[in-house]
Parts: structure tokens; C-alpha cells; sequence
């Protein structure tokens, strides 16, 4: 299961030319929808995607956002994701009487369809080059913090004009270490209904133990319809169901949003990676693994509500146990000094290129303490943000309400600027995601909130020891226990009114609210935000850096190469490929038969457990049916939920997962043992007909209705 | 369930005095049987211990050596202590076939009855004062490092003396800060036999969540049998069995070996343990904790594996959690601050108190990176440590077979000094625990070694950085995997024959066998010594301020007190008494019919499940036999297994563990809520006859026969 979120280091490019020179064969690469990589395509596969054909799959293609991927399977307007993307919504549904993650969830008809609290969906529309206009608002020999600002001002009226101008929300995204700018145009959807789930037993069948790992045997899927003025939408571009699914050494393609990665990262970033944010994560996440766990077992109702934050974090833990293992195994970061040394011998001695190496060393060890402060007071994502609405997560404040206070605290602050000084993410295009998550009508659990502040707060202070004036300053003299609970208790924050009388009121509201939770925010804000603007200044020196190797490395001319991701729709391409481990082949494909076996070798318990209707309708099932399958395209958190697409552009199987050899793709890609993991498509009807019998979702997918 | 063994900063001694003042009804202390509470039983409760009371429950009271406690209960050498003390040798019985932890055990006859693979009991044979001696090694105004020589010196030799004459276990004892040291005299027992355990399901009921919880309903009871020359010893003192349990408000004894308390320390010594040790030590535990629960849901052999290291691990975390929420708590520092101010404006001006505390600070603080260096590589006891047997942990090599490695790497190096010269652990005295530990037939498992090396490995290269030249020295080039990949799988060191070469082989031995393990070992070994001793010297100075503070309690005259705990024996006292919490009381007593109810919430899932037995035989049980209860006498890990005694010196239960509130006893006693936890005699007996229909065993401990 991959989680967009806790990632690392984003929004930075990826240059493939020297590993193409490495293996000419590797189908690494997310590519642009508008840059694709159709000399690659050609040569290996014999295959050209013409102009129709991508802009079907990128319209086709659905953005769940803060989440992962989806695209649209029928002329109804139905999406379908992953259940662990749609698990959040899910959860919000929940109460003591319903665990509709636990045990799914199907609308018969159009009425028992459950419109989610908070999802907004996104389709790319268009995509537009505006490089020359961003590059010509920066002065020549501008400082760091000028460009910046000069910078994020172009962006923000180019944003601002075009929403203006369409309507549509306008992001324009920076590519190439900042090579390239383009402007991004999505259709919203904020009225997204619940269709089907299944149980989470099948969907993440095996649990934590089996995530990242192959073979595997989940259903990992979920179907909302999407909505317009109260009626289903009827997109002119969607996926047509294949029942045939993939076969094995198949060329197919991935078409998802992948949150980030890091290939562009010079070997001192990735030691900074490696020796002080990774541990620093892994510790947070160790913690409140353990912190979640506790209060799971406690009781049945405590499990349920706090289910989708303990997967989340067992999730991210996992990913970064493995991408630390990669990055403290020599070879890796052999293999990467060997490139750099590589470019730096080949490259005319002109640009310098040994410079830009010592400027990124230095902008990335300028100040670990700064880069702490930055994990605890703001964000998870050290360097480069990429935030979206009020999902700013600073390990030091684990707690929902706290993040609804200062997304108040900051909306009444950055709507009193101009557009362009604001922080980016309260832009005016940016305004209808904060506004969806900071009215969201989802339940907040007084027990949970407590549990959690007073851990990240326990944190908080021992890491700061709790005599410094950091802690004292927002303890109050009070133990992390004591002040949680008050924060928590004092707090009228969970009334949605009352947020609303908040942001519309402004700094007189909010100053005349005399809540402990908003004083929280705004006691926190000022090292938040000078930690912000730090690591800002350091990524823009940085940045301007690997811009330069990014252009040394396109004028070795060797090939394309595609950017780092950052959360923006990409093409990935690839073969359906089994592997080898310790000297055993791993067969592409697991099937039903193998999901049964499994449950037995372990007696039939958590988390291998069949849920009841698996159980009884074994017979029922062809149990040769495909159910997984692995691939060699390029994916990593964000892609869940990816369509996987055939040469003629059909829906024939869902990503869900890589195997734990794909973790260290985040900065090194190899097809050698690492594979991203779907659900085929033949397993999903043969589940939805025999299992779930629900003929009428079968021929919606299938085409056989068009109601 | 309260283990002995991460606690921190032991061996130094509690004052009362100040406390007694506060209030002179809190039945606060750890007595030595040498030095009991006469007045203050005599004065409160008209009781009189007198000479042969005294002896007869210091010699029917057991030591399990880094374990717990427990007590001889029958004519023919039956002991009696938890469950969870007894689950390291139930654990170490299992293989694949067998789970005797989950499934309990029974021998109906002596010859079912399993020997023990490497338990030793103690039982306390004598007392002697030896601190004129002692004091007198060391030479006025010694340096602290020739001071801690010259005492080490007398120490061993009074020890060596005593050990010939008398071919008792000899152990020289700090009491007071060093203002005491007694010579303990223990008869050793290394024939110990299992004779009755119960399922962990309702030892354990309730899991981690309600570990250090009340109410409770645990029958967390272990029975062995002790032989001497293959015969089962008939002790002179043993505890008779009373099978009318307590009543409420009744005065109780518990004789049994507290681990290690903090009574004595200054807001120095705790604030440093609030902001360095503490944190440190949960980061690892976190960690493990998340790595063992991980490995445990892979297969039902995994979980049988791991599971007295994840109990382990559970408690200790709940322990460290508990300890530092309530030394985050500005009151608690407060607290013991005015105690210090207090005894800082009353005590003349010639004692020079303020440097004494101004001492203490200077040593705590004096190198901080060294009390890292020594928890990550010589043991998780920071400051003056109580190493048994090979039982050092240090957090950077989470093996068994590195701690082998250690063991016989610096027993050979050890050796080959003058006892006295040598780390106490390898005096002359000691060295059969030693020998115990080294030759120990217990089963080691490659994956788990593999799996938790790995782990320790990258932890320990993470703190000190990748590129360090600590981590380059011990990883040889190798990612953490790779590493202890080689070294579980490399080494021989799982032969017990191979171990005893080495033992008898010395020096040369050991170079001739260049087992990975032991290099890994003799690696470690500088940075590990070099980092206990410059801790040995600050624990020095400190011990030194803290015995003149001690004088200075003592100057003040106000009473007796009894000196912090160190894993010797003990005799507390208090009343069986409820208390309230949050407004509602928590009655002194459960029943067995709780206990079913508490099932029944928990839709009898798993830590709330009832071993089949138990679910079967409800109607055949008197469901209102007591069942567990709580008391006010002071007890902290390593009283695990403690007889509870009523007046007449007959045991009425068993204590097993304390409540959250006394957690915080380590540095802070209070009865307002604080409690301890102990199986009531009664809820032994009727569950021995009604649920495993038990009678030879119950007419045994009542007496009833004498076999």
C-alpha cells in the first residue's frame, strides 16, 4: 500500500540520461503527458502513442487529492481507486453501529450512494508552457529570497489569470529543478459518492506483514460515481473495462499522480536523507506505531476509530525502513557518486559542474537544526513542500484539531496579503481545498486527539528538553497529558459554525474567540514559519543548482529524461514480469487459489483472515481466476490507484503497491527485482459477480448497461 | 507485570526523612531485614516483628536471578513466583511442537517435571557489616578513580574471603549512597524444575492494555520445584498457604528483591534522566517494539518466537512511559525541588549542602555524549549499573549471540587480572552466573537474531552517522542486513561445546577461532569500556554528594529510613486498600466473575480472550473468589513474584504488578493512588482445584499431604 504523504525531498527532477547510458533497456521514467517518451516506446515496443490515444488516458485519468490516483471505468460517471485511498473517506462514514472498513460497503441503488465529506477530485483539462514568462519576472543576479519572491509572484498572477479566465483550477507546476514551468488546468469534482467497497480483510489481505511484498493476494480496490449538480457525470473520456486482463510479458502503461521522488539528489542530499530526516521520521512513526496499537486494543470501538491513522503509519514506516536500508547499503551510494563522478569528467569544465555539487552540499548542511525545526513546527516533507490544503504535518502536533486551528490561523493571516506573498497553498486557486478541509463535517474524537497531542507534544518536548523556552512557551507549566486534555476539552473547534464564523470573521473573530487550541496555532506559527522560510531559501539555492546539472546533463545529449515527480499525472510504461528472489522464480501472477492457501498456513487469523463471504464462497469461484500481477513501470506513493492500460488504451488491471525492492526506487530505479503490484481486472469481475454478485456493477463496468 | 532490568540508576538509597515529615502515615520504603520498620509498625499498626518472624520470610524468600522474586510454599521445595518471571524458562522449553507460554504446563509426576535451562534462585542466608572495612581501603582525599579502585579491591576480597569459608554466594552490597556496605551471603540454587504454569491467556488476561491497569484479573502464577542433588530440597523456611486470602484494610508484608528505585536523586539527576536517558531508551523501545510485533505477524512460529522479547519490550515501554509523564509533570520536579530547598535552608552551613547538589549536577551533566555512548554500547542501566551474568544489554546489539560474544570475550580477558581488578560481574564470585548464562542450551533462532541485529545495527548507525569512523569500524563496509546477516549466520558460537573451548582456551582460543562474533565482540569492546568507566567515575563523585546528603537527612534526626532499592532483599508494608479514581472508587478487591464480564466486553478477542479451559469451567467456579487486590506497600519491577504475608507470617497472595499511578514510585511515593497488584491465595487454590483439577498440587500447598 502506498500513501502520498509522509515522502521526502519532492518536486525535484529526475535525469535519466546516464542511467540510460547504464542499461538502455530500463522502462524507468514518469513521464509528461506532453513530453512522452515515444522514441523509447518505439524502439523497445514498436509502439506509438499518437496525440488521441494520450489524451484519452490523461482525461480518463483522476487525480483523488492529498491521496493518490483513479480514472473514470464507465460512461456513469464511476471512478475507481484503491480502498486503502478511499479508506479516509471511508473511515469519516464510520461510527460505533458502522465499520464500513471493516466490512465494506455496496449502494444498490442511486439513493444509497454516500456522498464523502471531503474528496475532491482533479482531471487535467490542459496543460500549457509558461517557462519564459516565470524565468523573465526574476531579475538577473537576484538574491535567493528575491528570486523567490519574485518568482512566486509570476506564478501566482498566472494562476490567479487563468482561473479567472476558465474557471478551472490552475497550479502551475515546477519541472526540472525549475528548467521547465508549466500551467496546469484541472476540473474539480467536490461531490464524490460511495458506490462499492470491499471488506479491508480482502483488500489488504495479509496486513502489515504483507504490504510491499509479493506475492500478494488483495482486492485493493474502491468505486465512487462522480457528481455534478446532483446528477452522475458522464465524462466524455473514460476507461473501457477489459475482462481479459494483462498476460504475462505484456507491454502496459501506469497513468497516475506519483507523490515524489528523489533521482536527482546529489549524494550529500542523500546522506542528509539518510543521517537526519529519515531518522527523525522513523522515530515519530516508531512511536506512534506503537502509541496507535496501545489504544487499538483497548477496545473493539477504539480499533475502528483509529484503524486508517495506524495503517498510515505502519505504511510510511515501512517505506522508510526501506529506503533507509537502501541508502545504508555502500553499493547505493557508490552507484550515485559513480554518476556524479562520471558527469563531472564528462562536462565541459565551463559550467563549473564541481561547484554546483559543493553549493547543494552546502545548502543541504547549512542548518540540521533549522531542517528539525521544520519536521516538528511544520511539515513532514523536509525541503521543498508540496502542501496541500490543511494537510501541513508537523510531528510536534499530532492532533486534527490543531491542524483546523491553524489553517484558520493562517487563512485570516494570508488573506490579508496579496495573492502572490502569500504562502502558496492560500492562494486564491488554492482556497476551495482549504475551505473542503477546514468545513469538513468529518467526526473528530476527543479520546483519539488527547492520545495523540499528548504523545507529539511528549515529543515535542524531549526533544527540545522541557526547560527550553520552546517547550515552556507552549506547555503553559502544564504536563503534555494535562495540556492536550485541555487543548482537546477547551477547544469549540470541532464545530464546524464555529470555524466558519472563524474564517469569515477575520483576526477580530479570531482574537474575540479566546480559544486554546487557535492561541496553540498561533503560539507555534512563528518557528513554523521561520523554519519554512529557511528551508525555502536553502531549496532555492539548491534548486538553481540542480538546474545547472540538469542542463549539463541534457547537453551531454544523450537522450529524454523525464522529472522527479511530484504529484502531477505522469505515464509510466512497462512489461507484466515475474522475478527472481534468492535464487526462486516469482511467477507474475498470484491467483484465488493462492489467496486460500495463504489463509490457511496461517490458520485463518488476523491479518490473514478471510472475511466470511470469501470464506463461503470458495466453491463459487473459478479459484484460477488472475488476482495480482507485478509489473516493471515506475511507480511509487501517490501511484495507488493507477490505472493499468493496455496498448489500446483499456482498463486492464489497478496499481496498488511496489515489492520492497521498488522502495529504494524513490532515488534508484532497477527492474532487477523491483516491481510495482496491481489487482487484474479479470479478478475484479470474478469478485464483484461470484463473490459480491452484483450483476448490475459488473455490466456497468463491462459496458452491457448504460443507464 | 513488572520486570527487573531497563530500570535506570540504581543502587543508590532512598531518605525518608523529609517525606516522613510530610507525612508521617505513607507506609513508604524498602526495609532491610537488618533494619526494619520496628517503630513505625509498632507505632501504626501495634505490631512487633520480632527475630524469628523476620527470619523465617527472609529465608522462605527466593531470588530469581534477573528476574524477579518468589518463595518457597510447601515441605518439598515448591516455589512459587509469576508467571511473567517464570516466561523466559517456559519460553525457552518451546520449540515448533510445543507452546507451554500459551498452553500452560503440568507434571504429574517428578518425572514430567522439566529442569530449567539456565535459572538460579538465591536465597538470602546472611547479613554482615562490612563498612569499616570497605571505607577503610580507600585512602583520605583519594582521587575518584583511585577511590573506586581501592574500594573495588576490598569489595572482591571480602567477597573471595566469604566465598571459601563458607562456599556461599557472597555479594558486598551499597546501602545509603555508600554509606553502608553489607555483606550478603546467599545459598545458590541451579536445579530448578518446572511444575505448573498456566496459559499466558489468563496470566497475562488483558495483554499490554491492561498491564500496569486496575482492575485486574490475572493468574499470573508459576510453580517449580527445588532439587539438590537430584532430589527435591526440603527447606527449613517456607511460607504456609492461607487459604482465607486477606481483608480489605488488613496490614501485609511483601518480601521480595526491588529492582532499583530513584528516591535519593537530585532534580539534576532526574531532569537528566527526564531529557537524555529516558528519551533514549524509548526510542529503542519503540522501535523494537514495532520490528518484534512485525515479525510476529508473519507466521505463528514467529509470533511463539518472539513473544517474551515483545512482552519484554511492552513493559518496559509502559514502565519509561509512565516514569517520564510524570517526571514531565512540572509538580513532580517541584515537589522535590522544595524537599531540596528544605533540606538545603535546615542543614548547618558547615555541611557545605549546596555544593554537594552543585557536585551532583556537574557529574550528571559532565558528558552527556558518554552516557549515549554507554547505553548504546555497554547497557541500558545509564549510571551505576547492575550487570548480572552476561545480562548486559546494550542498545546497539540487540543479540543473544553478541551478548555471548561479549561474555566470553571479557571473561577471558578478565580472568587473566587479579579478582579484585576485575569488572564485578567476573570476580571469582560471580563467575558461576557467568558460566550459567555462557553455557545455556537455550535455542537461538538465526531469523530473530538476524531480524533484531539488523534493527540494533541500524539504530546504532543512525545516532553516530553513517560515514562515522564508529560505524565504518563495525559494519566493514556492509549495510545493517548484510552485516548481521554474516555474523548470525557466520558464527559458531550456537554450539555450546564450541563455547566452553573458548571459556577453557583463553586468549588463544579465541584468535584461533575467528568467529565473526567474537571479533564483532573484541570491536565493540573499547568504546564499551571506555564509556563505563568515565560513567563509574562520575557515579563516583556523585555517590559520594549523595552520601553526605544522606548525612545530612540523617543529621536532621527525624526518624528511620530505608535505603533505595538494588535487587537485595526487601521487606515492605501497607494495607489492602481500594482508592478513586476520576471521583469513582476502585474497589480493593476483583472477582472471577469480572473477569468473564471483562471477556464478554471484549467479544472475547485476543488480549481479552479466555484460554479455552477457563471459558468451559465458568460454572464449575465459585465465581466470587476474590481474584486479584490491590495495597499500598511499596513495590517496582523486580518485586514481581513477592509472597504478600499477613501477620502471622502465612502468604496470602502473590504481587504481580502496580498500577499506572505507581509508576511513578521509581523517584516518587504517594498512596493517594498508587498501588500495588497481587494474586488473592484464594483465586490459586480454587483455580487449581475447579479449573485444572489439580488436587495433589493443592493438598500440597495447604499442607495436606507431606510427600
Amino acid at each position: 500500500m502506498k500513501h502520498f504523504f509522509l515522502h521526502v525531498v519532492a518536486n525535484l527532477s529526475l535525469v535519466l540520461i546516464v542511467f540510460i547510458a547504464r542499461d538502455s533497456q530500463a522502462d524507468e521514467g514518469f513521464w509528461l503527458f506532453n513530453a512522452p517518451p515515444v522514441k523509447q516506446l518505439q524502439e523497445k515496443y514498436h509502439f506509438t502513442p499518437d496525440a488521441a490515444w494520450l489524451e484519452h488516458i490523461q482525461k480518463s485519468s483522476v487525480r483523488f487529492n492529498g491521496e493518490g490516483s483513479g480514472s473514470f471505468v464507465s460512461a456513469n460517471g464511476l471512478v475507481i481507486t484503491n480502498h486503502h485511498v478511499a479508506a479516509d473517506s471511508l473511515q469519516k462514514f464510520g461510527d460505533v453501529q458502522h465499520n464500513y472498513i471493516r466490512d465494506g460497503f455496496y449502494a444498490a441503488t442511486p439513493t444509497e450512494e454516500k456522498r464523502c465529506y471531503d474528496l475532491e477530485l482533479n482531471v487535467l483539462e490542459s496543460i500549457e508552457d509558461v517557462t519564459s514568462r516565470v524565468d523573465a519576472a526574476v531579475p538577473p543576479g537576484a538574491k535567493p529570497e528575491e528570486a523567490l519572491a519574485a518568482r512566486r509572484r509570476a506564478i501566482a498572477d498566472i494562476e490567479q489569470e487563468s482561473t479567472k479566465a476558465t474557471g478551472l483550477r490552475s497550479d502551475v507546476v515546477t519541472l526540472f529543478e525549475g528548467g521547465s514551468y508549466q500551467l496546469y488546468r484541472y476540473k474539480q469534482y467536490t461531490d464524490v459518492r460511495l458506490v462499492f467497497a470491499p471488506e479491508q480483510g480482502i483488500a489488504f489481505f495479509g496486513g502489515d506483514p504483507n504490504n510491499f511484498e509479493y506475492p500478494r493476494y488483495n482486492l485493493d480496490i474502491c468505486l465512487f460515481r462522480v457528481y455534478e449538480n446532483d446528477q452522475p457525470v458522464h465524462p466524455k473520456h473514460y476507461l473501457r473495462f477489459n475482462a481479459d486482463g494483462p498476460s504475462e510479458h505484456d507491454l502496459i502503461f501506469a497513468s497516475g499522480h506519483p507523490g515524489g521522488t528523489n533521482r536527482m539528489r546529489t549524494v550529500a542530499a542523500l546522506e542528509e536523507k539518510r543521517d537526519t530526516i529519515i531518522p527523525a521520521l522513523l522515530a515519530t512513526l516508531y512511536r506512534r506505531e506503537v502509541l496507535l496499537t496501545a489504544y487499538s486494543e483497548r477496545s473493539l470501538e477504539n480499533a475502528r476509530r483509529a484503524r486508517e491513522d495506524l495503517l498510515y503509519v505502519q505504511n510510511s514506516r515501512k517505506v522508510y525502513d526501506g529506503e533507509l536500508a537502501g541508502l545504508l547499503d555502500p553499493e547505493t551510494i557508490q552507484q550515485i557518486a559513480t554518476r556524479e563522478n562520471s558527469l563531472k569528467s564528462t562536462t565541459a569544465k565551463s559550467l563549473n559542474i564541481g561547484d554546483t555539487y559543493a553549493q547543494i552540499q552546502q545548502a543541504v548542511s547549512a542548518d540540521p537544526a533549522n531542517t528539525v525545526n521544520f519536521l516538528f513546527f511544520e511539515d513532514t516533507h523536509a525541503r521543498s513542500s508540496v502542501l496541500e490544503g490543511i494537510q501541513t504535518k508537523p510531528l510536534g502536533f499530532n492532533s486534527q484539531l490543531f491542524r483546523l486551528a491553524r489553517g484558520l490561523v493562517r487563512a485570516t493571516e494570508e488573506r490579508k496579503k496579496p495573492n502572490e506573498k502569500r504562502l502558496p497553498e492560500y492562494r486564491d486557486s488554492s482556497l476551495p481545498a482549504i475551505e473542503v478541509a477546514l468545513f469538513s463535517e468529518a467526526p473528530i474524537y476527543d479520546d483519539l486527539e488527547i492520545v495523540k497531542l499528548t504523545d507529539s507534544l511528549t515529543s515535542l518536548v524531549s526533544h527540545y528538553e522541557a526547560d527550553s523556552p520552546i517547550a515552556r512557551n507552549l506547555l503553559k507549566g502544564k504536563s503534555p497529558h494535562e495540556r492536550a486534555y485541555e487543548l482537546v476539552t477547551g477547544t469549540k473547534l470541532k464545530n464546524v459554525q464555529f470555524r466558519r464564523q472563524l474564517y469569515d470573521g477575520g483576526l477580530a473573530a479570531l482574537s474575540a474567540a479566546a480559544d486554546l487550541m487557535i492561541e496553540l496555532a498561533q503560539a507555534a506559527d512563528e518557528t513554523a514559519r521561520h523554519a519554512r522560510q529557511v528551508v525555502s531559501e536553502q531549496d532555492e539555492v539548491a534548486n538553481k543548482a540542480y538546474a545547472q546539472i540538469a542542463k549539463a546533463k541534457l547537453a551531454l545529449g544523450n537522450g529524454q529524461f523525464a522529472p522527479d515527480a511530484n504529484f502531477t499525472l505522469r505515464l509510466s510504461y512497462g512489461l507484466v514480469e515475474g522475478y527472481a528472489e534468492e535464487g526462486k522464480p516469482i511467477p507474475a501472477f498470484t491467483d484465488f487459489a493462492g489467496l486460500y492457501q495463504r489463509a490457511e498456513q496461517h490458520e485463518n487469523r488476523p491479518p490473514f483472515e478471510l472475511p466470511p463471504r470469501w470464506a463461503e464462497k470458495r466453491t463459487a469461484l473459478d479459484v484460477h481466476t488472475p488476482f495480482n500481477f507485478v509489473t516493471t513501470a515506475d511507480c511509487v506513493g501517490g501511484n495507488s490507484g493507477s490505472p493499468v492500460i493496455n496498448r489500446n488504451g483499456e482498463f486492464v488491471g489497478i496499481l496498488f503497491d511496489g515489492n520492497s525492492q521498488s522502495l529504494s526506487w524513490d532515488y534508484l530505479y532497477s527492474d532487477k527485482q523491483g516491481r510495482s503490484v496491481a489487482v487484474d481486472s479479470r479478478a475484479i469481475l470474478e469478485s464483484l459477480q461470484r463473490v459480491y454478485q452484483l450483476p448490475a456493477l459488473v455490466n456497468e463496468l463491462t459496458g452491457k448497461t448504460m443507464n
